[in-house]
């Protein structure tokens, strides 16, 4: 279970370190359904797995149809690689996807596809396509109004002009005009000026959109992304327990270009939108924030946003797509509509690597297919197994949902139960479907100082993992940056055992952190 | 071969449009070794595939022994995906990477390797990680300097200074200083001007380093980087074919922060070095660049460039290493070294993704293990699957290497006798070992038309590839953006057969380019 020595050092050797000192030093040797098993002294031990990838196993580690179609791909010598010929998986991915986003959103939008491999990637992605629309729709809106001036430099030049008029949006310039020339050349200044600047993207206070040098920077906690803010583009943080905040938010960044209108022999400054903002990224669930999904206030707030922008909104699914709050989006339960929606995670199956963006079709900008590429995005394997994933989501008229939905609910009415009955320690039970988070009382003044010391530290909730791992066999982890609370994303194979299971482990470390017991919590059995 | 209408609408519809017009949209449906295969009428026809993944098969589509092993993981159900546990391969794989780079490098130094999934991704570690460094390193000085002016203004109460000097380096501020507190605030707020200021990174003109949004930033090609220069930070790109420019753009760079130094009742303005450069990134063999390797000289000057600037020289081998060249990293053929290395493409054996990014260890910033992360880097397939083709390459003592080496000299021997024979169409051929390439004399003006607007369009690379695929069953491609050229980076098993097939495919291209004969090129057989 250790690693020798001298080979650790080498790779993971503070991470290693770090995981041993909370508890979770442990390595597993073996994967199937909602289990990893550990072998210790020669025994395999089972250990029930709520993390199941970060939310990447909707059918659990290992699902014998899945690992039996691989395994046939792999007989049939499926193509992996072969970039730059016709690969019809992605073809039929994108048609089955849009078929599915159609009947949930209700919307008769299609869909354009681009693949990736990480959810990160697809984040990317989607922040290079919103750049490219950004940039096409700036040369149109400087071509127009170079246009505009050339047609009243030629009216002035010709007579036809009788007032020249500065008004509103010209702050900066001189209302006193008497040289037309001047004032264009004023107005062509400070419409470089604006053009020439980096967009800014929205995203909300706690999200999680990767931790690649650009998406990082949507990734709200500082301990991973504020080493690296000057890399990319800035990000505007916008708390989603304020929706009202959003509006005024969103009007301090509007930015204009100046215009040149000209009408009834008088050429009058007028101001012209200027897209400054990128785009608005949002995951309808939080995962980082308790699993906590967007309220309703907050989803319309957004989408006006966006709309009173004209730039799109990325419905981040990562995380929460692929079936896992009981339907294939969870910003379906929402009414949250997009005009980019991002998928990762289950569409590899739980054993290959794929991620996809979709972009609504009226904003996609073709060219993208041929600009954007990458060496391993839409091979043959992963994309036959997504494809696969699709089908069996979708089978049987949709069982794979309501399970998630059914197990979701079991799942959480025990969780409820369990909050409940310790309402001092236990603050929320958050999440939709298969995507829950459990939130515990701030320890930081627990009367065990063991306690008291690990939550001001930061590191009681990996510790109270290593605890459940050590005593109870089951898998637990804090969700996102936060340290008071664990997180639950099994498969839908859940079964009511693992579900008892579980309550047994919750139940006693509520019971440690209300008796204030640090000294069981540390204790190895 | 043809995806129905209505599917190919929702991905790769423009891309697929393309590929048909220039004779390359089919579809492969089996690959094994050096070789993919059509289906055509029911009748599957065997095709040499000269790109292999460009470049991800160093052991061919579907090596058995990797399949074999692929399948026994999946068998023993070795957990995929087991985030925040302990994964030993990493530490295997980091292993033995340090003993195989310390062999070829002959140098003694550790490496500390970081997991990603795709090379660009491997090269966003690579930009976070320079970025971590250099804010260490910012954060370092700027607290040496803001002792030393703790210290002066002491000194300067105490009236223990006698004279104050502002010398060279305070270009901008008062040189008749009067007043000291003036003088430090003008001095407090440059510093901060410069270190508020974004990092600007060094790479190669032609430099291919991936296409995410701020690696992309890396890969020059207008094509594919121009519209998202305003999402990430500035690239300077400097010209391999002018080692000696490297200096004086270097110098160019240079920025300070102004520090006060204090000796013998002076207090003296003194310029302390400013990190402004974060790294410099180089392929050995330029992929987008004919696959030309780089030159001593300008080996010698890049090194020099980040010694000098104290930046990190980032070795980017994703296209070139793992044994393709007919050594681990084609660098060690060049006497380049490097402080991070980047590996991908056969790393995953053709049916995985994996990339790692090695970080020389006197430079690595070990927080990083924990601050980035990845939900599939690390994976339990990828993994193994990379240990194991390592094992492969170093089998034997390394027949592996041996291989790449001689089937490339053999490869190359044709390609030069082509390139004799016609001494009016070929211009060059580049590169080392199983990475090879041949350029065409620029065809605009070719006395045939069909050939000299396909040249003028920029499309004649992707024709000439599509007309042998069509008549010779030869995959090739063009290298990187350029069109007038094609790139061979099969496999280790290529036989001399393949050889001899890709010979009569380029003669034939070359007797048309030569004889003008556009109608044969177009001719569908």
């Amino acid at each position: 279970m250790t690693v020798p020595a001298g080979e650790r050092l080498y790779a993971d050797h503070v991470l290693n370190g770090w995981l041993t000192s909370v508890g979770l030093g442990v390595e597993y040797t073996r994967a199937a359904g909602n289990t990893l098993y550990l072998n210790e002294n020669g025994v395999e031990v089972p250990v029930l797995d709520h993390i199941c990838g970060f939310g990447s196993l909707i059918f659990g580690h290992h699902d014998p149809e899945i690992v039996a179609f691989a395994k046939e791909c792999l007989d049939r010598q499926v193509p992996v690689f072969a970039q730059l010929s016709v690969q019809s998986p992605t073809s039929e991915i994108a048609a089955k996807l849009n078929s599915i986003v159609r009947r949930e959103t209700g919307d008769e939008r299609a869909y354009s596809a681009v693949f990736a491999n990480t959810g990160a990637e697809a984040i990317e992605i989607c922040l290079k396509h919103a750049e490219l629309e950004r940039q096409e729709r700036i040369s149109a809106l400087v071509a127009e109004i170079e246009a505009n001036i050339d047609k009243a430099r030629a009216a002035v030049r010709a007579g036809t002009v009788d007032r020249i008029e500065v008004t509103g949006p010209a702050d900066g310039l001189p209302h006193d005009v008497t040289e037309f020339d001047a004032l264009i050349a004023a107005v062509e200044r400070r419409n470089a000026e604006v053009t020439a600047g980096r967009p800014v993207f929205l995203a909300l206070t706690h999200a999680f959109h990767g931790k690649l040098a650009a998406s990082v920077q949507l990734t709200h906690s500082p301990q991973w992304r504020a080493p690296f803010t000057a890399l990319a583009s800035t990000v505007r943080f916008l708390d989603p327990e304020r929706p009202e905040a959003i509006r005024p938010a969103v009007n301090e960044l509007r930015q204009i270009l100046l215009d040149i209108e000209l009408a009834g022999g008088v050429a009058r400054m007028v101001a012209r939108d200027f897209p400054a903002v990128g785009a608005f990224f949002v995951e309808p669930v939080q995962g980082a924030n308790g699993m906590r999904p967007l309220s309703e206030h907050l989803v319309r707030e957004i989408r006006a946003a966006c709309d009173a922008l004209g730039c799109p909104l990325v419905v981040d699914e990562i995380h929460s797509g692929m079936g896992r709050t009981g339907a294939f989006l969870a910003s379906s339960h929402l009414g949250l509509r997009g005009d980019y929606y991002t998928l990762g995670k289950s569409l590899g199956g739980g054993i290959t690597k794929a991620s996809v963006a979709l972009f609504s079709q009226d904003r996609f900008r073709p060219a993208f297919e041929v600009i954007h590429s990458s060496t391993f995005a839409k091979d043959g394997l992963s994309t036959a197994i997504a494809a696969k994933v699709l089908d069996m989501l979708e089978a049987d008229d949709g069982l794979a949902y309501r399970t998630a939905a059914e197990r979701g609910r079991r799942l959480r009415a025990m969780l409820d139960k369990v909050a409940a009955d310790f309402p001092a320690v236990v603050t929320a039970v958050n999440g939709i479907g298969l995507m829950l988070g459990m939130e515990f009382a701030d320890q930081a003044r627990n009367g065990s100082e063991v306690i008291a010391e690990k939550a001001r530290a930061g590191g009681l909730g990996h510790t109270l993992a290593g605890y459940v791992l050590r005593v109870h066999r089951v898998r637990l982890l804090p969700v996102g940056p936060s340290t008071n609370s664990v997180r639950f994303e099994p498969s839908i194979r859940l079964t009511d055992d693992e579900i008892t299971q579980t309550e047994a482990a919750l139940r006693d470390i509520c019971s440690i952190l209300r008796d204030q017991d640090g000294e069981r919590l540390v204790t190895v059995a």
